[in-house]
């Protein structure tokens, strides 16, 4: 016979997320119960404003309430707990005392997991309890699922993903209206798109967050968010998407990737977050809007990707409930250990400084129209051995400063930024100017 | 403590994917158990030139070789079947049998699944195994587990997926090249991507085969394959694809189509394959060449699509090795039930006639151009109250014939179809001809 009847989920954050979640979680209860042969039980919540939130999702009074996540986290009657409160202490505590106490957990933090990643599985491992976080990287996309067991056998080499809605929303309608970023911006906000302080998402910090996650999990090793380079989108302007669509069939989107070296003695991973150039005809540059995708080079399957929705409250709540119903479905087979995350894969892995790492650049600069400038550029970047694939000056038309827009072939990412550095150094160079990779 | 220190796998049929399942299965196996703190072990094969292929494979002598698929189902130490022989009676009977016997049994036979769904499933469950088969739809890509279970709280409206890589890489090279199918179709036999005898890939049966698996998966009721209405893509001509591109902005693929209405009483699915054409602006066109994709519409995740290769041995075997891990972590974790595939859904579901379905359409005829000609097939059309969106005539340049292609604006298939038998009684009309559903 099966271990359980009933499931007693705890859900701590009635935000967009974990209201979404309640809701789906009703909607789905009978079918839920019919192929789990057990009921998956809404026992308790927790949120600051508890009553209200309560009252708008019309929760039964069996339900338990709670305003403080310290009490919630107590509540004896557990099985499982969704973290949905967002941050990083509490949501920590919160994490750490459920597993402790033999509850699993499944989160859809991606800022938690990046930065505690260690302390959290190894409190999953000790305490025997699973940790689930489908939601924490690409919203309703499965991704998580799919590197921990569809792709088992084999080895990932390489994951290239657009994993931040706000910036591609952004970056797509830049390059259709040729608007720049700060009306755009605008649009997104107004369209709640965007955060009302959105340097989260601008700065490709939070799509740093989710290389980390996702290098961690197809590593087996914890990639820290410090070991994750990164460059956000504030620099891309509408002659940037001109060019890049007219003159190189190319477009902009901020991907995220994770380079792995399994052939290096220790195996090493490269992690960083660029604005990037992406062919047009590649199918990353397909993907338009607030959608995120994921394409992963695995050893067997080939090139995959993965596409959908990445952010707000019915792909988030999808994914949880997906854990939720995946865990369930664990629960009810038997106590037995969790195979899903590898986590401390034996050996070592080196984290790959990204200044090792190699690609072709585009860089725009804005230069004072004096001979001998482009001479000047040109011998910096010919001094790092870095050529230069293709090189557009306009005409000046009176203006005392001239944008250069240039390509390079592919160089060590160290030495394309130090001589960008000793280029940024000459007098004939304005200070705004742009640098992005290409794919 | 766990139930399996070693899991026994029997492969029968080392054909392509049978062979690279033993690969792949080798070279992940130190991985995978420290993963699952059990040994996957390769215990027994099976195949008609069982000789030739062990020493191929160069398996050890402690793996039991059969020749005939009766007696490795009898092999009374294993724990997994894995069925990739293909064909349907001897596979039939083998995975019955090994269900029968204990045994749980992954295979990546669509046309098994197809045409034996119910006893399948029936015979699963009465011998409490499991039935896994996600190399039967999309090779490599895990479209089976993400509908079974990480999108488990959704409701899935509509699958729309491109699930034959053999006419997908015609109709993408036709599209590119201006070629007849038949110059494309001796190109893709060179290369290994459509088969001597391609009648299954180009007729859509193949298609409508995934479509059956992927409509009795999402719909809990066992769609048989007479109920997936078909057609295949010998009749698109150059001038088809010039068309399509130049004057309507899309591009012709081949795509299945599982349509759920649930709010019908009793809920009703409507499935097909058909050439479509296809905005080319949509995810669905792009995916070029051998490539499989499926789009999902669901009810809180929105639209996900994902997209891989569909065929070849290191995709399907891929997914082949991703259901023995995934079986494996859930035969480590208890002997619990599977609530994965929900088979025998409760109440009714309908399975609509495509004929009740509505749609835009594209009709290409060869006209004699004679006065009146156009008058009697506009006419036709407009009886059945199809109106036309637009339509072109080329010029008879002296010709007898002419080609006039239009598009209509959405209506019943029944009624098109309708129109259409009549218009090609016609005396001014040609028996060539082409029609496809527009999306």
């Amino acid at each position: 016979m099966s271990p359980f009847r009933t499931i007693r989920v705890g859900i701590a954050g009635l935000g967009t997320v974990g209201a979404e979640t309640v809701r789906i979680l009703r909607d789905a209860e009978p079918d839920f119960r019919r192929r789990l042969g057990a009921t998956l039980e809404l026992a308790a919540v927790c949120d600051r404003s508890i009553e209200q939130k309560a009252a708008e999702l019309g929760l039964a009074r069996s339900v338990r309430r709670y305003r403080s996540a310290e009490k919630f986290a107590a509540d004896p009657l557990l099985d499982v707990v969704v973290e949905t409160i967002g941050g990083l202490d509490e949501a920590r505590r919160l994490v750490l005392e459920s597993l402790k106490r033999g509850r699993h957990v499944i989160t859809a933090n991606k800022r938690l997991l990046a930065h505690h990643w260690g302390e959290l599985f190894d409190a999953a491992r000790t305490a025997k309890r699973r940790l689930y976080f489908e939601a924490s990287v690409a919203g309703g996309v499965p991704i998580v699922e799919t590197l921990r067991r569809s792709l088992a056998g084999n080895r990932i080499r390489r994951v290239l993903g657009i994993l931040n809605g706000t910036t591609n929303f952004i970056l797509t309608r830049m390059a259709r209206t040729g608007e720049p970023l700060k009306t755009v911006l605008a649009e997104a906000q107004r369209r709640g798109l965007a955060e009302k302080d959105p340097s989260l998402d601008l700065s490709g910090a939070d799509a740093a967050h989710k290389v980390a996650v996702l290098a961690s999990l197809v590593t087996g090793h914890w990639v820290r968010p410090q070991a994750v380079a990164y460059a956000g989108i504030t620099g891309v302007a509408p002659e940037d998407m001109a060019y890049a669509t007219s003159s190189l069939g190319r477009t902009v989107r901020l991907i995220g990737t994770v380079d792995l070296d399994w052939s290096a003695k220790p195996p090493a991973v490269c992690c960083h977050v660029y604005p990037t150039l992406v062919p047009l005809d590649h199918p990353l540059a397909g993907v338009q809007g607030e959608y995120n995708a994921v394409l992963v080079q695995a050893s067997a399957a080939g090139d995959l990707m993965f596409y959908g929705k990445g952010a707000g409250a019915g792909p988030a709540a999808s994914a949880v409930v997906g854990d939720l119903f995946l865990l369930a479905t664990e629960m009810m087979a038997g106590p037995g250990q969790d195979a899903g995350v590898v986590w401390r894969r034996e050996g070592e892995m080196r984290v790959t400084d990204v200044g090792e790492s190699v690609s072709a650049y585009y860089l725009r600069l804005d230069v004072r129209d004096r001979p001998g400038a482009l001479s000047k550029i040109t011998g910096a970047l010919a001094r790092r051995r870095i050529s230069i694939s293709r090189i557009h000056q306009q005409t000046s038309d009176g203006k005392s400063s001239v944008p250069v827009l240039l390509t390079t072939h592919p160089a060590r990412q160290r030495d394309f930024l130090s001589a960008l550095s000793q280029i940024r150094r000459l007098p004939e160079v304005a200070p705004r100017h742009a640098w992005f990779r290409m794919l």
